[in-house]
């Protein structure tokens, strides 16, 4: 319904006309920076983006996180300001769109999303985030207010490792470290669902056992499309002169991570399909169990019945109703009858 | 049917017979032009394609549009006079063919299809487009007419964006970006709506939600069938010399959206897919049910049948009948039997 | 069976024997030329290969026509007159073989399969075609008379097209032309078969529908096997320099042909896929039918059944049995029961 | 088990001890050698290896046959004298090992599988056979006496065709055509067989064939693992400079045929695969039938006992029970009420 | 659970931090040494990894084994001394990381895995092993004591085979050897197990060899996720310049070996998949089985009841019932029924 009407309102325009396209978030657009190189520090909230400006000229790492995309006019300044082309900055207003790079003369855009994975729902939440490089200025724009870069942050604060000796790439390669590490944990996390519902669904296969494995393949396939482009993108930049190049080492281990993420996903999906088999086991055992009931009761009651059924007719010349032993030879014969029965169910193994 | 007359009709000719292949279509040809170079525009209707040449031969932008391809005249004049190979016409005319691109050495031919989804047949609908582009003379050749590419007519007229003041290339650009937007308008209606029949199937799922699924997934395979080679397509117009080399970005921007459309209908085949466990395993549950009742009833009456068969019975000497207590005493046993059934099959859940 | 004694006949001889393995045909070798360059066309049958000769040796394209693989001589004579390597004979006479390119320095030897579909049976019928190409000369070898290739004689015959003034490169785009035309024709066949086998399953669904899907599913492998390589083979084709340059475009145009093929092949092999699963629902919704009438049936009449051997028991002391209101009153309980269990069903849409 | 023992008796060893890894057979190792050149053809038993020297130091062709890998001292003294790797020879006496090949400097090692279909285990047995190319002599090392490469023999000892006039690449060339000869010629008896399972199965689904098809299914696997290899042996075969140039055709020959068997295993292994949902179908409709004999009988009759049951009842005040009419209008009820269910059924067309 | 931990203790940490990811394992570090060339050997336990230096500073080959990653001092010594990346650490310390290799300039890392096939739980278990080879020093970094590397300390220890006197690049690959000689026993044992569980399915067909099946595709996708990575860390090791080149042909051999093992791993997942047909088979055989008793038993017996039921009814009129054959010739009336309902069976082959 919504993708409709976003894309309806898009469909109209000329390309490169600036609009949003994703779902509608009442919030407003918040800026931030963190400006650092060796001890020097600073970090702030800015009213507008052109207080950004006079950072970006020096020679320090900026970092401007930009929550929100509803300010249009934020963006269009950065297009200006910066010379971003102006298809991109569509881009990264449209949350719709699936990760990717671009890589230019003098600054590079990804458009990258975060994901979260709805135990409730069991489906994954995205949410876009777009990063633009250029020089030692880095632009990070997400949707809302997020908490996935928030480890970088406490790096550059509490000066961690060594971000605070290293240019704006190692930055980049960090903020990609912790989306990465975001991957791998939400995916370990469906990897581990899936496994306990495995146990669950052996003692009680229901239909909603089988629509959570509908959304746990549905999942898989979301995944898939978010994580497998980022390979692409950490290609890409290690391809890409804006970053400097001795960066290469660390983007070559997120390389690596993302391919263990992609390892994960896979392993999910097919776990998730297997899972299915398991789950038509189960329910067909059960109807195996039921029609065993039936047929156990039906096979030893209705000969009975017939037998019954015979000495209560009304013939007058039923020799056998006037003896004093028929009776009791009858339910002789119909316990030998039941018996006979239990061996044969107990020789099949249907007890 | 109709496939079958036409390859027959098609068959016998020697290649390069002009013979337009297709679902007859009983409008005639129109032909429009647009013509533009900055803040300059003509729009016209024309009768015949004699009156576009003029047009062709300056430096403005000229669009040539032609709705119906009945009038095979028309094609052999633009064959004739803008030395299009007559395979190439002969390709635009069988519209059965599927999306591809032609680069000669001083034009380019480009076949495409606009889809709409037909929700009521569950079916894709396509209709063919094919552009030729010659110097900044651009044809675009549709079967009926369209409405897909009023968005860039109406960009040109109203002179949004800054296709005015671009080239040919540009338009090709519009042309591409109007068609590819369209898919994945419709593979997002398709995809919402294979989610919408999913909640369906849960609550009563009947045979022709499976014909249905049946169809979605042809749609999916058809779907890929269209939209596969038009990655091709705009890779091959990236490296062909007829497009200047500054619309090259914008290229690249419709390769990324083919890639989300092409990922938008894995997604879609991948959840019809899974869809299909869903429907078996409600089809087997609600068999589950029917089986359970059967057994239920069948279960608890077949042997309360019997010993109200036995004491049916007419033999001379049965001692119980004639106690006064021992009618209460089958009706107390009938209930206990009864609720020691109920009792079981409670403990197994299938209550 | 005929495959083992083929394979068997074949196997104990050294590599280069001429033998001829296929089914065994009774007619003999029928040899016919279509000679022609511009307006001069000569057309004869002829009584042996020799005669031949003095065509092949002039400026004008040659074509002869070999229908029938039993007259081995005819092979011979080909092989040491015009040079070609006796395993590429042994190829030709070996109808089972797959369809391939052979590109030597101054020949080519194509082996190429002609299909029918055979409705009846639901299987493929194939038949080899070889075509050899050396200089303006070119033999095309069939197991039996054939009429695929009877429109490109007709081109030549009533002078259709450019044919008459091109070069042999042409004629041999012309035979592929035809014979991919009529992949197409058989492939478009087979899916709208499929698509009819649909619309009666759904009616009735049989094993013999089953036995069908199975032959479908088989044909589209067979074709597949048949299909796929000859793009390979047209890429050698372009590749070679056998053929003059400037019927590229042709050869290109053939390739775009052998994809379109490809497509709807797979296409049908994924609808006969899917059609299975129809199949499945189809039965499966059949059984549970069967199942509902048995429940419906059972679970009403079974507890009724109960109540009237309940009266039928003989007890002495049954006070109920003596009134007269009783007998009314056990049809009003039994009534009652009947008009519930018919709301339960009702309300469960059993009916 | 037995594979266990043999990589357990492996594992402990060095890189390059020589231990047969196999079946234990208790047959000795046998030597024969086939000499030739042009007119002259020496064929001879040897007791020892070194008897072999002399020959392998003249311009003939010499192949060494061995057969049987129990006596490693052999394949000690051939390591030695012909400066084979010792890791090659390793490889040639493990007989689990997978097809491949080692081309060096001045020698090629290439291990092959030799295959027969068993039909009564539905099973493949393999048999490994070594081929060690150095100049003109060449080796060929198999487990047990054979008979494919009878047919080389054959045509060296006859004089048939032109290998005795060829170097040692055109018998390597002969040995592996041998070889794929009898991979076809196995796999299309597989593939017959196949056919023959189809048939058979829907006149009797039993357990046994589902095991069969099991069985078919992991051949295909099987075939495929032993058959893919041979095209990229065959390949660096074609890349080596060990083979003399002229004998690259008939190696390209030989990979015409390799690739032939791949289609056939492959179309084997779908046929396998469309032959389970044959099966799947025969015995769902096995219990359809079932099911239905059940409900019709059952549906016919339950309601008619209940009607003989009310009657049966004992109440003092039932009026219908003593007039005359009543019995012959319960029968003509009765009567009608199975014609009414019969016509229902013959409309559902369950008989 | 435990990854989740993990990797939460992991996520909030700036990259290179040296922190142990797995799973807690209470034993020490535990350091030795074996210093080797020619017949000079030294083998010995260190208490720290300083003892270790003055045997690195040699032209002997080093070969430092470090069991147990808790001690994270060592592996800061070792970060110092020998210069490894700090990224690099963290990725020995992080034992949930995929097979990898980096390669930098004067030494390599390589992380694979030792696997264990845990029959009673059937899943794999796997434990790191970390190698770092610096000139001709080699690490070994396990997780726990192992005995997988044992086979290449008896080589060196008893001077089997040349492995005393190579460089530490033979170290390598027999270290590499052993691992993958490893991967092939165990999955052997998968690849027999799995024969083994396919003749207990057919006999005893339950919910616990479902879930068996499970477990196995399951070891399927995990065991592949270990291996085929180590095909690419070969590659990569062929082209380092670390190792020296005479080592490349043994490098190679490794290679076909764990080309093999995949094969084997490949052909175990497709027997895996093809076992659950069977036995979906078997359970729906068992199904039929049952539902053929109870239809034999309820065909006969319930029209028997309803003749039985008929003669019952307590009419006035019912002239049959006086007469003294009728109860004889009811008798023949059932035992004719039953006769020919049994005939009906023995026809339909449900005995």
């Amino acid at each position: 319904m919504g993708i409709e009407q976003d894309l309806e309102r898009k469909k109209g325009l000329p390309p490169g006309s600036l609009v949003y396209v994703g779902d509608e978030v009442a919030s407003s657009t918040k800026i931030s920076v963190i400006d650092y190189i060796g001890d020097d520090l600073v970090e702030k909230e800015l009213d507008k983006i052109q207080d950004v400006y006079p950072y970006t000229k020096t020679n320090s790492v900026t970092w401007v996180n930009i929550e929100g995309l509803n300010d249009i006019d934020v963006f269009k300044e950065i297009r200006d300001e910066f010379g971003i082309h102006p298809l991109l900055i569509e881009d990264i207003l449209n949350t719709e769109h699936r990760p990717k790079i671009n890589i230019l003369n003098d600054y590079v855009v990804m458009i990258l999303k975060m994901v979260w994975f709805n135990k409730e729902e069991v489906e994954i939440e995205e949410e876009q985030i777009s990063v633009i490089i250029k020089d030692q200025t880095i632009f990070t724009i997400q949707e809302k207010e997020g908490d996935v870069l928030d480890s970088v942050r406490k790096a550059i604060r509490q000066n961690l490792g060594k971000i605070r000796n290293m240019s704006a790439g190692y930055l980049v390669y960090s903020i990609l470290d912790a989306i990465v590490d975001q991957y791998l944990f939400e995916s370990e996390r469906i990897s581990s669902d899936i496994e306990q519902l495995e146990e669950d669904m052996v003692i009680d296969p229901d239909q909603t056992v089988l629509q959570q494995i509908y959304h746990y393949k549905n999942i898989g396939m979301h995944l898939r499309k978010l994580v497998w482009p980022v390979k692409e993108i950490i290609g890409g930049l290690e391809k890409s002169k804006v970053i400097d190049m001795n960066t290469g080492f660390y983007l070559k281990d997120v390389s690596d991570h993302i391919i263990h993420v992609m390892d994960t996903v896979e392993m999910t999906r097919s776990m998730a399909a297997n899972l299915l088999d398991v789950y038509f086991s189960s329910v067909s055992n059960k109807m195996n169990e039921v029609m065993k009931v039936l047929t156990i009761v039906s096979t030893i009651f209705i000969p009975l019945t017939f037998i019954a059924g015979i000495y209560g007719m009304n013939f007058a010349h039923m020799p056998e109703l006037d003896e004093a032993w028929a009776y009791p030879v009858v339910w002789g014969i119909m316990i030998a009858m039941t018996l006979g029965m239990i061996l044969f169910f107990k020789r099949k193994k249907w007890f």
